[in-house]
């Protein structure tokens, strides 16, 4: 392969752990961050560990920032979007003029947002429709923690989308020894997964936090909130146009398993679980410049279950612990055990 | 419902804690303990804690030690069987000459054995040719940890068998609103479930060690491969007679999380990801009294596969592992990311 110019927007921890694959895979890499991703540009500037990953950035990945977004799509061949998905349609907005008509758009960022008319839709068509005709959006599923790709320890990702050329040749300029790229026709059902897995990690994490309260484990309860999950994300990705089995592998249960073991939606879980309540969770971490994906996520995924009328369990629970309600413990006991 | 007389088979950790749902649920509860079980048997009649779960035996609970087999199934109604895997066959040899017929045999114990002629099966067929005529076998299993179900924490319980009204009887009899029970009809499906998920929690517990190890999180790999030990599961329930969508649910997912949360199977991993050979971390463990199960169920899952012509690459390199192989997280890493 001829190197490719790979154009990473977004240097939070993401952006910038994409690099360390796309660089080793011998493409010319520019990181490109938003006008909220000065200080961890400064200290990548500066040699220092990013501050979100703790990892030095790869050698030879052009630095840009937020007035440089046009010279960093210059002549780019893939371009990777990894801002938070509150910034993201705002961004590509921005980028659609510089975009050569062709130039695969590989999402990184999840989430669910608004069309237009209010409905809840999956982040990639609400991207394609703020870029120029021709342009594919790929989408990035599977468990992969921005800190181990960054450091380069062995990470599956799947690439998704409607023309497997497109998603092929997105996995051949990323994919290196270490971060392994399954590709998939399945583009719904991975991003509904990936979506959802962060509200169920929520779930996950409140039983941690009960845990870490009493100082027993709860760990009984958190496997059967992880296989309630796992149902009703297979309930959604349907309902959202992809297939089941999609939810079954990397891109689904392997995501939500690494989604429950480290990040924020556990943290902001058990935080939960040992006591305080969600509205103070939620602003001391925002404070801390900690965005919960799964927290807004929850809120868009129950509008997208009741326009489908699907009856989700744990789904409801996790948004009436949201809601404050006071026992977390009995909410997801009553939605995940038999009856 | 009137109360039932319910004889637990083995004081092991298991064994103690089913007295908890038994006892709560109303039922008169007798706990015998094996020639292995005089120690925490000795700890239970002096009113302390449970050696293993660290927890009280439930008010009321009968004990009886080895010689008494017979008088603590006298009359039972409902008979539970926790002995560990390398004993079951003896007990319920033991235990069969006392058994009235029709009284239902609910199997904790969990793993594969051997026929007669040396081909592997799952255990409730081996038990039930050692049964009189009419006694049916009632399987359990879901993500049950004996310490949390002796404590009385949330648990779902699958308990599965081939009649309906035998197994709801069962969950009748011992279901309580902390220990719920789920009913199936897939005792080879959940079966197959409960005994190969000891063998994929040693591959998740090799991450965990290789994180221990290095200070450095290994949770990408560990989801990577919780994702390809679901798949193998599902592969291998069906080749035992089950059905997948049992392995999707409590009974396989479920109970491959909480096994991944904590257990023998994953300290066993765990040692081994830090780098002690497996043959010193077996025998370290075995000297402090704790079996494997997993260890000799992944060489009886490889025959089993090996003679349906299943190719389950993570088995294959848990079994290398185990071999002594010199890396094992390459051995993982080549079997569960995508190529």
């Amino acid at each position: 392969m001829s190197p490719a110019t790979v154009t990473i927007l977004g240097a939070g921890a993401m952006g910038s752990a994409l690099a360390t694959p796309a660089a080793t895979a011998g493409n010319r890499v520019r990181l490109w961050g938003t006008w909220l991703d000065d200080e961890p540009l400064a200290e990548l500037r500066a040699g220092r560990p990013h501050p979100r990953t703790g990892v030095l950035l790869a050698a030879g990945v052009g630095l840009l920032d937020a007035p440089g977004l046009h010279a960093a799509l210059d002549g780019a061949d893939l371009v990777a979007v990894a801002v938070s998905s509150d910034g993201v349609l705002e961004v590509v907005r921005h980028a659609a003029a510089a975009l050569t008509p062709g130039t695969p758009l590989l999402l990184c960022t999840k989430g669910f947002g608004r069309r237009p008319d209010g409905t809840v839709d999956l982040l990639p068509p609400l991207v394609a429709a703020e870029l120029p005709a021709g342009c594919p959006v790929v989408a990035v599923g599977g468990p992969c923690k921005a800190n181990e790709v960054a450091a380069g320890r062995p990470t599956a990702a799947v690439f998704a989308g409607d023309d497997p050329a497109v998603v092929a040749g997105c996995a051949r300029t990323l994919a290196t020894p270490a971060y392994r790229v399954a590709c998939s026709g399945d583009l719904p059902g991975v991003e509904a997964a990936a979506a959802t897995k962060n509200v169920y990690a929520i779930a996950v994490g409140v039983c941690h936090g009960l845990a870490e309260a009493g100082g027993e484990p709860w760990h009984d309860l958190a496997a059967a909130s992880f296989t309630q999950a796992v149902a009703e994300m297979r309930r959604l990705a349907v309902v959202a146009g992809g297939r089941e089995e999609t939810v079954l592998g990397l891109a689904g249960m392997g995501d939500l398993e690494v989604t429950s073991l480290s990040g924020r939606n556990r943290v902001f879980g058990a935080r939960v679980g040992r006591g305080e309540p969600p509205a103070d969770a939620l602003a001391a971490m925002a404070a801390a410049g900690q965005t919960v994906e799964g927290v807004p996520a929850a809120r868009l995924a129950a509008d997208l279950a009741a326009r489908h009328g699907l009856d989700l369990p744990l789904l409801a629970a996790v948004n009436r612990v949201l809601d404050g309600a006071p026992d977390p413990a009995a909410e997801l006991a009553a939605a995940v055990l038999p009856s």
